[in-house]
């Protein structure tokens, strides 16, 4: 690029004070504005927590060194930098924000590395996990509309660990997916599947994001869990997990993803339901009905939203494709 | 770790509004006061960057896919989060906070990622480049300390790159370090070598960064500069750079590197110079003086202003090995 087309004043002697200023300014020459505001806030952020911790060029070279780490240790299957969002809480933030919900709907949780797009359709009533050492399980569902209605024809991505805690992905000897699905809600918006309790395990802690967590005394555990994902077009994406009422990590997961709105409960079958669902009676019943937030109602929830937290950063706001920038003109 | 030992309040339902309260208080278990202030600004601006932007999950995921990329590109001889640091001001940033200058010093600039340990130690008057397309010159400078006494016996780290603009790590096929070397100061804090005329030249800008400039309408330029590095024990660390006049990237240098006080101008050798440095009478030398600030003079200024930094923040500090934390006795 020809130095004569920089489009910014001259800059020469940046100090604390004004090295801010001047990048964000470097930062303002692409045509898009959300590009700009984006780095704007990011540098602005960055600069005022080192300002603000006097951060020193030890810790610094600490932190590069750090986040180098985490990326070497990425691989098509481990993610450590989504592992390093969980326990920063930002992975449970984003989701809230980009997926809110008006009262009455399921609530969101946090994603995970370990959702993959290998699942194999499964048919109702399928059992999703071969593991001979699960304690089985019936899981029997509704998935309805804000206004009550079932919605029907849902895609559904269903995932959890086997008996030991670890997802199929974390074999490297694994010879196909077990432990998860995908099916579609039936016309009564209703779908149903055999699965194994889930249980309570360590995310993974033998890379950076597991000695970082140990520095900070804290411990890598999520409490027992089943992975769900809703999408069908119309619908807002809805990424969430039911969680085992009484784990001992309940009150302390490691990404903060429990919700007491997700708790949940198994109960025995009784007759007609182990008739119905080919199961043992007595054997272990989760149900739960979730209720979806139209593609509408979240834009106009994340409009509203959006154009708050600009105004109370002073700024008029403007979206673009959904997403806010300073109103400028 | 067992979870009755967790030492924090019960977490769960957490949302938009109390996420962040919560990932400071499970990161500050630890029993380092600084570990635990440095997590709590941290959180505090990372979270706060992904409210004011209310981040989506796609852009959430563009960044966790970017910084992967940034760190799966770094080998021994490529430190692509230094780049980073250096290309959003971060780096110029977190040395002027850890190095501060008293008037009439030295001013920092950028260390960027191609200093190296390799560099061997040479005498006065060694020519440290052995490219025969440089144009070749002369360097003379002094070391002073804040009262105008000369300062011996320092080590001086020196490099720059070859007259294409590459530093001698960059050549994969390289056989040994050059366009680098290692000296001290003598009895009158004089050194002096032959180099040659540094030349402007791109950061790398094949990987990740390089794409984020481009995003950015912004070159990766910098200026023609020569690096230094001054270490003697009871002096603070200088880590800067001499910037040779009217290069047209002077003022709009990549990472922000250019300080009026280290843009210098070579002179034609007289034939003094020309005896006593056994050069060509005409031929191009540079001259410069260093200051540098001692170890305890430095380091009250860095406590003065830390305090300042945390009083604005609405705290009281004290500092534990000349960081600071917020006083909370």
């Amino acid at each position: 690029m020809d130095p004569s087309k920089v489009n910014i004043p001259p800059m020469k002697d940046l100090t604390i004070d004004n090295i801010t200023e001047n990048t964000v300014r470097i930062n303002s020459q692409s045509d898009d504005p959300r590009l700009t505001y984006v780095l704007e806030r990011l540098v602005t952020h960055l600069h005022d927590f080192a300002r603000e911790t006097r951060l020193s060029t030890k810790e610094w070279m600490a932190a590069l060194q750090f986040l180098t780490a985490v990326g070497q240790i990425c691989t098509d299957v481990r993610q450590e930098f989504i592992l390093l969002s969980d326990i920063l809480g930002l992975s449970l933030l984003v989701d809230s924000i980009d997926h809110p919900k008006p009262p009455h709907s399921t609530e969101g949780s946090v994603l995970g590395p370990f959702h993959s797009h290998e699942a194999e359709d499964m048919a109702h009533g399928d059992a999703m996990s071969h593991d001979p050492n699960g304690e089985p399980c019936l899981v029997i569902c509704t998935i309805k509309d804000s206004h009550g209605n079932p919605v029907p024809d849902v895609k559904i991505d269903i995932w959890e660990t086997d008996s030991s805690g670890h997802y199929d992905v974390q074999y490297a000897d694994r010879e196909g997916p077990d432990g998860r699905c995908v099916m579609k809600s039936d016309q009564d918006g209703n779908f149903w599947f055999k699965a194994i309790k889930p249980v309570s395990y360590p995310i993974p802690h033998d890379g950076p994001v597991g000695k970082l967590l140990k520095m900070l005394h804290r411990h890598p555990f999520r409490p027992a869990h089943m992975h769900f994902m809703f999408s069908k077009p119309g619908y807002d994406h809805l990424i969430t997990a039911l969680y085992i009422r009484g784990d001992p990590y309940e009150t302390s997961d490691a990404v903060f993803g429990v919700k007491n709105s997700l708790v949940v409960d198994f109960h025995p079958a009784d007759q007609m339901v182990a008739k119905q669902y080919d199961v043992g009676v007595g054997s272990a019943v989760l149900e739960y009905d979730f209720v979806l937030v139209s593609e509408n109602e979240a834009a106009d929830l994340r409009a509203e939203k959006s154009k708050k937290a600009l105004e109370e950063l002073g700024r008029r706001v403007k979206l673009i494709d959904g997403l806010p920038v300073p109103d400028v003109d």
